[in-house]
């Protein structure tokens, strides 16, 4: 078994619970009783204590790049620390990249997120075709989540182009299932999208944002996503992050972190 | 007129090319004898002297993100420094990032990008959305570049879906050919779907790589590109940065910029 799936595997037994934690940490929005003098600290630390408080409450974090670019390199080294600290904990990690060029360049993006910040799996967009990705399928032991219908309202305007029998998604989807090391991005905005592939007999892992501030469905979601006992895990960002508020923040982060984790939970 | 493109009508009215060279720079292809003793410096100094030897005969510089963040926080930081040291000599610059998530996320990679990074410009993924675009519109001053037709036979994958008369590249165009500041990514692997646009009034300024390494055709993609009295930029990387070997390597950079340049002219 890949690597990536035994590390999820393991963690979802430990803590019985399918939901992924995203650590989308916004400098801006950290309290400011708990800032430190750098930004790489200020950063870290608002991570660190939201992982001491709900290791045992996740099966997965995810850490969206973004947030941690927009503040530059101290963002960068930022994400790098919180991933080496969330492996103490023998936590999987996912980079939500949602990386994509071509074979040459997309090369390159694998060597970032699997070597240089030693992720144990990411996300990717698929418009630049198979061997935009195949970079990220030769890391054997690695894993990649390929979005195929995002939970913004955007996610319409052309994921679901073509035929309404085989609307894009459903090609893309069609050319990687096979693939041991690929899952795919469905938001809980489109829980009927869900149950489709799943009736089709496509069990690939799914990653599942969308049940927080966006405001998805994670009853049907969660129904859908573990029929024909296939997985699917569930990331809550903002809802849970930002659930508290100064120095004490973290204590309302777990609160929240419990509520979803019960709501997530898996025997 | 657009900050951007201003920028590139001055450059191209001084050095009188299309050609844009693409900053490719991997750090195990930098030759062994002009080495400094760390990263940052090693892959700076490449670039330093490529754009001293080339600046009077490009129109631009393309920076492609993956080849720096593989080489982590050192080569992130010589993409900034990079691009600082462009800006001496008033050429546009574009990141080709190849981002695109929801909207609350793309907002944190345009700071990245635009802020941070200082870029005149960028390169986008479309498939989540026009959403997942805004917030790169929303800076005024700046230009994005959407992928449309690649130049990786990957391409044809996913970016053709659709009816013959309406693939889904072209349902994207409509979609985006209206703002100010985009313009749109062509492979010259493909020149006719160049001239198809170009036909179809689409007059958007394009990015168009492929001529290169990768075998595209220069003479129908220039050709077809300028219909309208539209212009479009051509990148070439590999081919142009590793022309030459040890020490000097800059003199054969120099020459084979210079090729690329004349093939490119315009008055």
């Amino acid at each position: 078994m890949n690597k990536f799936l035994k590390k999820l595997q393991n963690s979802i037994k430990r803590n019985k619970t399918l939901l992924c934690i995203g650590l989308d940490t916004d400098y801006s929005k950290i309290p400011e009783e708990i800032k430190k003098k750098s930004i790489l600290n200020s950063i870290f630390y608002f991570n660190k204590k939201i992982i001491d408080a709900t290791h045992s409450l996740v099966c997965s974090y995810k850490l969206n790049s973004a947030f941690y670019e927009a503040a530059g390199i101290e963002g960068i080294k930022a994400l790098k620390k919180s991933i080496e600290y969330i492996n103490r904990f023998n936590i999987p990690v996912i980079i939500d990249a949602k990386r994509g060029d071509i074979g040459n360049s997309s090369k390159m993006y694998a060597k970032f997120i699997f070597e240089y910040l030693n992720s144990d799996s990411t996300t990717l967009l698929p418009y630049m075709g198979i061997d935009s990705i195949s970079p990220f399928i030769s890391f054997k032991d690695k894993f990649s989540f390929v979005v195929i219908v995002s939970s913004n309202p955007g996610g319409k305007d052309f994921q679901y182009y073509g035929p309404k029998s085989r609307p894009l998604y459903i090609k893309i989807i069609n050319k990687l299932k096979n693939f041991k090391n690929i899952g795919f991005v469905f938001g809980a905005t489109n829980p009927e999208e869900i149950k489709k592939i799943r009736k089709k007999n496509i069990n690939n892992l799914l990653l599942i944002p969308g049940i927080g501030t966006q405001g998805g469905n994670l009853k049907k979601s969660l129904k859908y996503a573990l029929l024909n006992n296939s997985i699917g895990i569930f990331n809550v960002s903002r809802k849970i992050i930002y659930a508290g508020k100064g120095k004490n923040f973290h204590n309302d982060v777990k609160e929240m972190a419990l509520y979803y984790s019960n709501m997530l939970k898996i025997n």
